[in-house]
């Protein structure tokens, strides 16, 4: 062995190559890029099944392949008797993501990975039964309503999952649309924490079920995924742009955080993340709706002020979660359900990092360095009463 | 910015230092220290109980303490109502690896963590009911027998375990104790797959539960946890000490994985794994039993057998799966149980880590490489059927 003394890593991985990928690339000369394919075009002109399939087999399908992708995904919508008669025994005010993850783990003991319920069909499994999942707990919950959560085979998962939200046939095309758009622009990340985690799980070679499970925990999190409910959560206290305006000003002064800006990635150097200029103008198409319908032309006005002031005072640019907050309420969306859609998009990218850590794949396990001292074992009765914490508060 | 390139680090982050910690040493001279203190002693000395209590708070309990914790402990035997109604709808043939997964997850929606029910009360939760779950679904499925989960709570865990898995009251001091000697061996050791797992999860502060349930997924693969499963069914198929030599050395002819040998933290110069010298003596001490109790000399005899080739033969020592499937299998635990009683353990180490990782949090966001080409977007009607695998068998 070398005398070298490996040097530990910057805190939280910042900046640490842990993995060659074929997947996403992130610089600030092509932006985003899912599988060599702009995110832009992507946004601009596929819907999220589309994308879904480019991340998962790696290649953009022809239009056969995706309508049998359709169907396939189509077909995942019914919900099974046991698993309907788990999800009524969750309550009311549970994080829909852990019903997500109780669903995805119970599907692991009814169908569980093998030969021919290979990576590729779990994947799309998962994208094409969340929706009914969400839904069919979300309605019995609150009204105890046992919905069907089967519509047109046609309806892409943005029309099914608003069709199941609203209970009803008829949804504008634009929520569709900017429902769809914002499932784009989730659905892949580069090492994200959730994908990390993801791909570090994959390399025990457990089954599919098990790495999307970890993921979905660790993207449930306040410093991730959890950050877009954050968002609207903030916006809703501001009564004008003028409001907002004073709060931001007041907040900053106290170093509060503001939620939905600045990302590990996009360093204040950049233009910000690219897909915010996307989903900001799917936000803004929205706010012009009829109120009755949903529009929300102050909410919209003041999320812009608040971007304005995070420029010019901190030189910050909002990140994806800012403006699809105010998209996903506008339409319509109830705020816990945000992170769980984020979840439905990111499983495509999950998967397409687990299938990729699996074809070279060699156990993560890193190492540590120790900071504690080396102590003789004194036998019970000789312990004293010297910890200066209560532990009965920590029973 | 500097225009040094960051380095890839090792597959696998071998050897890569992610952070420092106060919870595990791992090293040549010392074996194995937990919180500072030889893992030797411990496994001499205390109870699963104590170094769970040790690795949690960061110190070892005095008598008074250790009882106020076994009452607690003890507290969660009983299970919910609606959590025994979603264990018997997990089919027979359910992994219990999913099994604990599913009820982590449903605590997370009934006792979700706050402030009155933090980081310490819920890993207590996990590790004192984890027996129960576990028994209860398995006589459910197995006999559709609703068992009751409660025992006297100067039970140990490995007692309550062996009582329930029995379904009697008098279990065996050498029983309950070997299982315990092994949850000890279990409970930590440093940044394995599945306590990095959990540390990433929880860097994006999410819950406890859900780093738990990121960190079973984990555990439950067959390059971890997994493992010890599968040491026993190779053992099981070697018919004497001969016959062990003999299929052993047509497996390393024919370059076969022999389960059980090896760790990447142990290599090939060291004395290989503190832990498995003490867990071996376990094991011969149980096949001395009588062989209707279980004792079968023959498994040991074949066991030690297998260790004396690869140690010849690959310069391999047994890893603290190796003896540990003799010792579960003599005192009557059904192997599919095996992984999980891992993971009851780990829940200790884990937790430490987590609550560890929360105390000097930084997100876990790592980066990668990108490989792929940057290619412009075709629109559909574009594509040609140019894939070289089918799709359709991954539908």
């Amino acid at each position: 062995m070398s005398g070298i003394q490996p040097k530990l890593q910057p805190k939280g991985l910042s900046g640490t190559i842990v993995t060659e990928t074929k997947i996403c690339s992130i610089n600030r000369t092509n932006g985003i890029t899912y599988r060599g394919y702009n995110l832009k075009d992507l946004a601009a002109t596929s819907s999220f099944e589309e994308v879904a399939f480019l991340l998962i087999y790696g290649e953009l399908p022809n239009q056969k392949e995706l309508n049998n992708y359709l169907n396939q995904l189509a077909s995942y919508r019914k919900l099974e008797q046991p698993l309907k008669e788990i999800l009524e025994r969750i309550p009311k005010n549970a994080d829909p993501m852990d019903v997500l993850n109780i669903a995805c783990s119970f599907y692991s003991t009814i169908e569980p990975e093998s030969s021919h319920n290979n990576e590729y069909k779990i994947a799309n499994r998962l994208i094409g039964s969340f929706s009914s999942i969400l839904l069919y707990w979300y309605h019995w919950v609150n009204s105890k309503k046992r919905i069907n959560t089967v519509t047109h085979p046609n309806d892409s998962i943005s029309k099914h999952f608003l069709k199941l939200l609203k209970l009803k046939d008829n949804v504008y095309d634009e929520f569709v649309r900017a429902l769809d758009v914002s499932l784009i622009l989730y659905a892949e990340h580069g090492l994200s924490t959730s994908t990390f985690t993801a791909r570090v799980t994959a390399s025990t070679l457990t089954d599919m079920y098990s790495c999307v499970s970890s993921a979905i925990g660790a993207l449930k999190g306040p410093l991730h995924g959890g950050a877009n409910e954050r968002v609207i959560e903030m916006l809703k206290t501001f009564k004008s742009p003028e409001d907002a305006n004073d709060q931001i000003m007041e907040m900053i002064k106290n170093k509060k955080t503001i939620m939905g800006f600045g990302h590990r990635v996009y360093n204040s150097e950049s233009n910000g993340d690219p897909r915010n200029l996307i989903i900001k103008e799917w936000s803004k198409r929205i706010s012009k709706f009829d109120q009755k319908e949903g529009g929300n032309p102050l909410l919209f006005s003041i999320s812009e002020r608040v971007e304005d002031i995070m420029l010019s005072q901190k030189q910050l640019h909002p990140n994806l979660d800012f403006y699809t907050a105010s998209t996903y309420d506008q339409i319509g969306i109830p705020l816990n359900l945000f992170t769980p859609l984020f979840a439905l998009a990111r499983v495509s990218g999950w998967s397409a990092h687990i299938i990729e850590q699996r074809s070279l794949n060699s156990l993560i396990r890193p190492t540590s360095r120790y900071l504690g001292t080396l102590k003789p074992f004194p036998p019970i009765n000789e312990r004293v009463l010297q910890h200066n914490y209560n532990f009965t508060s920590k029973l």
